[in-house]
């Protein structure tokens, strides 16, 4: 088929980078760092902002839509946000080309700069924040439930498809509140949607978390997050939810009237997940024969693939599948039916194993004869034949089948490579030795952080949520500690 | 209320203004020329996407996602396209800021200065005609049908909200065919959709035409418009498609085997319709009293006012209130139930009034009693009392009628403002007496075209489709002419 994988076991990130190029995710493009979304990435993209979406409206929130280009002093105003955004990129410094009085081909015209310079929205909280300040006046205008959907620009030097790109997509939320408790509320209920999204459509347990001071966004006070086990025991962040306090209040100057007739800060939160979560999921379920697709955010459910040799039998076989089709389609199940004559059964079979496609149906003239249909499980490979009295609600329930297992299957797998460590010989031994996240006790300062990555690259992924309290001693300092930390080499 | 707006009559640029930002659609922002699309304007935006999604999807077409940036060179390979789109446009020329060595804030690195700039996509045909050349390489492979939902910038020196605004949002479609006749047709096809989407969901009329050579999109043979008419008289080009030739396929060297095993050069197209929608959709149909929506695009379609005194009261009118909201929605009618103690019901008439919610059901306490409601229509004004029986019916009914009314009203505003010229006094006299399009002969050649512009500010709008042939004289030159052509002054 001309489409050979690198297999896991030969080279991860090599058969990373194969499936989503060859499954048709996504290409190179030809600007350094940006990728080109294909049409089937694509359509994973659209049914993750479907369910996403729905979530966020049924939580109270609106979209709308920010400017794309941010004046360059806004970034200085919140301290800690300009140096974690504004140094590493894009800026736009003039308006206008014109043709090169030294020959072909067109120059930056000097006469056009800009007096300011723009720069390309790494996140939005410093254009949005001085907007809310024309926005908000009275605790009767909080709070102010907002999302955006967008593009976003961050100079990385090092860049790997979905996973870490020069301009990606994603959705950024950014309310106001009028109290801290509020804010404080509405990040956990942001993370817990962000859950509840990665477990039940992705079919990728998450734990939930908060992230060391080190690892917190710029200008929050409080970073909380998802993180995702990938095949290879490495972690992913797969979304952030940041308690921001009041700090981008006091940075834009925005102030409401309490009902006590009182002006204060007002409370901020921001909250976003990317086409990165597109990287996860290749890389928590796929095999060595190509993409597994959880049936919720599959852009084909089902395949249907005819067989048949002499005319007659294609006019048969096909009059079944179109039947087929049409079931299956009532129950909003998405179906392609694939009656291309150029390519035989063999070559699609092994297509739709590359795409992830999580359920295939093989007709062929016996079928037709007994009634029945083959349908074959992408997740498991299993195989069986069907009536097809009904074959819409068996099919549902498959898929239905697929998704659960998919989900238990990630699920059996993170939680058999959690391990607690108890010394740095033995913290490093697992991480080195196998794949997996490993529970140890840290004494809390930075330094050993950084002293713990530098030498086994291993960083805190978060401090989850109601964890139990231990008494211990930190792994490398062994100084006391009174919990364990969830560390991981990640993404 | 405190939102008076200015009238029509008295300033039509300033209603328009008034609406747009008192009605909540969008804001002005921080940056030059940019404005941020409130929630409520987002929500008209959504529906038009999605309308124009589901046109896309049942007509073929994929949606993918291309880089934001352009190597500045890209442009220079498109003769033509380059003098009209890479003049004004955000050029990226460094990729990192630093602390500024004299003082606080931040500056440009200029050690990070690119290579090559970049330019931020004022129109992506270059940057995907770049990408179809690794995807083109036989007929196999065609026809290639893709979207694009983006932003793109254009340095527009007078900018105004929705209308024409630095950053736009939009969509792009970018195709790619074996032959010049299905290019064509392609071509014809989608300034179809864009029509049916006009007239369908925005309730607005147009004219389906193609552009003079001197209005003609920059590296198109041919472009295609729909040109509609707003209550001032003057123009709006609603949506352009463009017959590309093999100018780009040219420019980028695609290629591609045909069934005879020879290479040939790939034809192409490219269609789009922007936020712009949204500034005619306001301009087409509202009134010195706030927005008209149309139905189909309104992002509430029935508001619910009820009104009451006493504890009483409030329980037996809200309880009726609530069982109608349940009905409506059941009928997939979105539906505002307003049961907000801070505000009167007479503020509340006149905010969903500016706001444009096609239908105003309110419910008192002698309607409970007698089993009534009162419906009112935006569109007309129409107040009548409604049995609550089989209520659900009624309102669906009438957002139809709404819906065919407001098309019809604008339909019979424009085709009682097409005026037929013969001279050029004549021409000038129409155009500022009255608002409205004038048909007149012009004999083809762009120094008239110019002249005629130059004169009166009249441009050409298109040659409409089916346009009837007629012998006659040349307004302005004499000559002779074969065809009247549509002129108006334009947004």
């Amino acid at each position: 088929m001309g489409k050979q994988l690198t297999s896991r076991s030969a080279d991860y990130a090599q058969w990373y980078n194969d499936l989503v190029i060859k499954g048709g995710l996504a290409d190179y493009s030809a600007v350094r760092g940006c990728m080109v979304i294909k049409p089937y990435g694509y359509a994973i993209w659209e049914k993750m902002q479907q369910a996403l979406d729905r979530m966020f409206k049924e939580t109270g929130h609106q979209n709308a839509y920010f400017p794309l280009l941010i004046p360059k002093s806004f970034f200085s105003k919140e301290a800690s946000h300009v140096d974690g955004f504004a140094k590493e990129c894009a800026v736009v410094t003039h308006y206008r080309l014109k043709n090169d009085p030294s020959g072909k081909g067109v120059v930056v015209d000097p006469e056009a700069k800009l007096e300011e310079e723009l720069i390309i929205r790494p996140t939005s909280e410093t254009i949005i924040w001085n907007t809310y300040k024309d926005w908000i006046t009275s605790y009767r205008d909080l709070p102010l439930l907002i999302n955006q959907w967008a593009n976003v620009v961050r100079w990385e030097m090092r860049t790997r498809l979905f996973l870490r790109t020069t301009e990606f997509l994603w959705q950024e939320g950014h309310t106001a509140h009028a109290t801290r408790e509020e804010a404080v509320a509405e990040t956990a209920q942001m993370l817990d949607v962000y859950a509840r999204f990665a477990e039940q459509f992705m079919g990728i347990p998450v734990v939930k978390g908060v992230k060391t001071a080190q690892e917190r966004f710029a200008g929050a006070e409080e970073t909380y997050c998802i993180e995702a086990m990938m095949q290879d025991g490495k972690a992913l962040q797969a979304g952030t939810s940041h308690f921001l306090g009041q700090n981008f209040a006091k940075a834009f100057d925005v102030k409401f009237s309490s009902k006590e007739n009182k002006l204060e800060h007002v409370w901020a939160t921001s909250w976003g997940v990317s086409t990165r979560l597109i990287g996860a999921l290749v890389m928590a379920h796929s095999d060595d024969d190509g993409l597994v697709l959880p049936p919720m955010l599959a852009p084909i459910q089902v395949v249907i693939v005819p067989i048949y040799k002499t005319e007659e039998q294609k006019q048969s076989v096909l009059a079944v599948a179109s039947g087929i089709t049409v079931e299956l389609r009532k129950k909003s199940i998405s179906v392609k039916l694939d009656d291309d004559d150029k390519q035989t059964p063999g070559w699609k079979f092994a297509e739709y194993e590359l795409k992830g496609v999580p359920l295939r149906i093989a007709i062929g003239p016996r079928d037709v004869e007994q009634g029945t249909v083959e349908m074959a499980r992408r997740d498991t490979r299993e195989k069986a034949s069907y009536s097809i009295t009904d074959l819409a609600t068996k099919a549902e329930h498959l898929l239905t089948q697929i998704q659960q297992n998919i989900f238990q299957k990630a699920l059996d797998f993170r939680d058999s490579h959690i391990f607690r460590a108890d010394t740095m010989e033995e913290f490093t031994r697992l991480l080195d030795e196998q794949p997996g996240f490993v529970y140890a006790h840290w004494d809390g300062t930075a330094e050993t952080e950084q002293q713990i990555k530098e030498i086994t690259k291993a960083t805190i992924r978060c401090i989850p949520l109601g964890n139990p309290p231990e008494s211990g001693a930190c792994i490398l300092s062994g100084k006391p500690s009174a919990q364990r930390v969830l560390f991981a080499r990640a993404y």
